[in-house]
């Protein structure tokens, strides 16, 4: 937290695979300044890089803001990174690899830059300004094209030796179940993302037990989006809803497995599928979480949905960044 | 750590369920003196309370240090605990419940007090001077009657509210398998403790399976305890060699879905089971965990044999409350 006598401002970007996302904030962390751009990471990382520079330099335009006056940026990145080098290594969505954003916005600013990984800043994000304002530990989960986690305990963000760590989308949750991304079988994020969901909501839509989503999108699982499946459930389509219930389950169960070894405070939902259809997520997951977990913690923790939507990833990145700054922790150890 | 020019001794206590261990640590943490007793936890909460405070009485004589010289008291103790007000809540092996004993200690020696749970004592024990020095987050799996699991993160134990965490020994291994003593089916610790595992081998001896066992213990599975299996194994009872490797297994299996959430450097396997059969649970869980953790993480952790044995509660719990009375946090905090 900037000490109050603290006149720093900071920056806290969301790299997304299709937006990018800048939001200056100033010495008391209110907004100040926003700028929202397609990444086009297609077009390589040069003009990728230089899209994020031109980003932050049109925020501090837009407040009158010299770089000379930040105190740090904090970026959350998607992919495997390097924090403490502060390395995008492979970043499929974008097609970049190996691409040090740390030290070239170090350079371009002249400030501190440090990157997290965007799941782990959106739950720094929801802990300081949203759901789980002072809990003791949080854990975040983010279901939607994959399902993503991240936990901060006692004010940190846990992670791994070089990345991240809290890799909830692949608790296996199905024996031999689905074929996963990670090439394991039967994650979580193998039978319970958008992705899984949209599948199997197709195939009812082939065998025409969905007449509701037959209508709206037909069997083709790339539009079959979050807000899709919750227009057919809420048109009348049962067997999607049972097939979103099931995977709202499955996400209960990780979380209960999660919380028998973690014991958070607060659980916190977000992510596209919990938008779309948030009292369904938060009822099933809360009710399977309490059923599941080891009894002596069945009243520890409570579930709750995400407060801050797209923007918890950029303030928790600037949050983060300001918290490395601000503290005497050695940036090597952020 | 307590600092260079602190000369304050510490006394580390292991309260178990058969034994009680009090060990004194001098300012440069060595061990000075050390006493041994039975718990006796049937005699009641009053007599074993008088117990512990003679055994600490004992080694300070034997040291010939007052309780003025004492920085403090740290206790590993079983069972669910309240960390913060110093409380065992509900010890079964002992029959004790709600026993403030922090509070006791406390009074009698004059010093501060803490309790910790006794696998997290035993886990920071071998982060501070086992098989876990200097890593930056270590993952202890203690296989025995039962199986603990604590976790050190950052020089922290992680723990939940009130109590402990990282209830490894309820991770779901088999869906809908064994009945666990928490109530639900298939934990780690409902298939592969020395318990399970003793059933299993005694199922085997009175199908005739497994002759040396059968010489040794019979179907008693009292009898038939971690270094009976080994030995069984070792003359040749192949059936008990692959019940044990089924557990390694599990274990192995649970371990790496932790890994995918904590990202550990370094997992330690100790506990009766390890102990008796060192290489084989070592390899087992290694090769296990490697292949079951998502392939990102399959070089990320290495997986060791506890060092301290019998001592890692004691020199854990000593340590852990220097750590706290010599760091500047609040011990609500610990």
């Amino acid at each position: 937290m900037p000490k109050a006598k603290d006149n720093r401002y900071w920056v806290g970007f969301d790299l997304g695979g299709t937006k990018m996302l800048a939001t200056l904030f100033d010495p008391a962390f209110r907004p100040v300044a926003g700028k929202r751009r397609r990444t086009k990471g297609q077009e390589g990382v040069k003009a990728g890089v230089a899209r994020v520079i031109e980003t932050i330099h049109d925020v501090l335009s837009e407040a009158q803001v010299e770089p000379s006056q930040l105190g740090g940026v904090g970026m959350g990145c998607p992919g495997p990174l390097d924090l403490d080098r502060g390395i995008l290594l492979d970043t499929p969505n974008l097609g970049w690899k190996n691409v040090p954003i740390k030290a070239t916005i170090e350079k371009e600013f002249g400030c501190p830059a440090f990157i997290t990984n965007d799941v782990d800043a959106g739950v720094y994000g929801e802990y300081r300004f949203g759901a789980g304002q002072s809990a003791r530990c949080v854990l975040g989960v983010f279901p939607g094209t994959g399902i993503g986690g991240g936990c901060v305990y006692e004010g940190k963000i846990l992670r791994g030796r070089t990345g991240s760590c809290m890799e909830i989308g692949h608790v296996e949750v199905v024996p031999n179940g689905q074929l996963c991304g990670c090439g394991r079988r039967g994650c979580l994020e193998a039978e319970a993302s958008r992705l899984a969901i949209s599948a199997a909501a197709a195939t009812a839509v082939a065998r025409g037990e969905a007449p509701h989503l037959q209508t709206i999108a037909g069997t083709e699982i790339a539009k079959i989006r979050s807000s899709t499946l919750a227009k057919a459930i809420a048109e009348g389509d049962v067997v999607i809803e049972k097939i979103v219930r099931r995977a709202a389950r499955q996400i209960g169960t990780a979380i209960a497995g999660t919380i028998n070894l973690l014991s958070p405070d607060v659980v916190i939902l977000g992510g596209g599928l919990v938008e779309a259809m948030p009292n369904l997520f938060l009822k099933v997951v809360r009710m399977t979480a309490r059923k599941r977990v080891l009894p002596s913690f069945s009243r520890s923790f409570k579930v709750a949905l995400a407060k801050l939507g797209d923007d918890a990833v950029a303030m928790g990145a600037a949050a983060w960044a300001a918290q490395i700054v601000t503290s005497e922790r050695r940036p090597g150890t952020q």
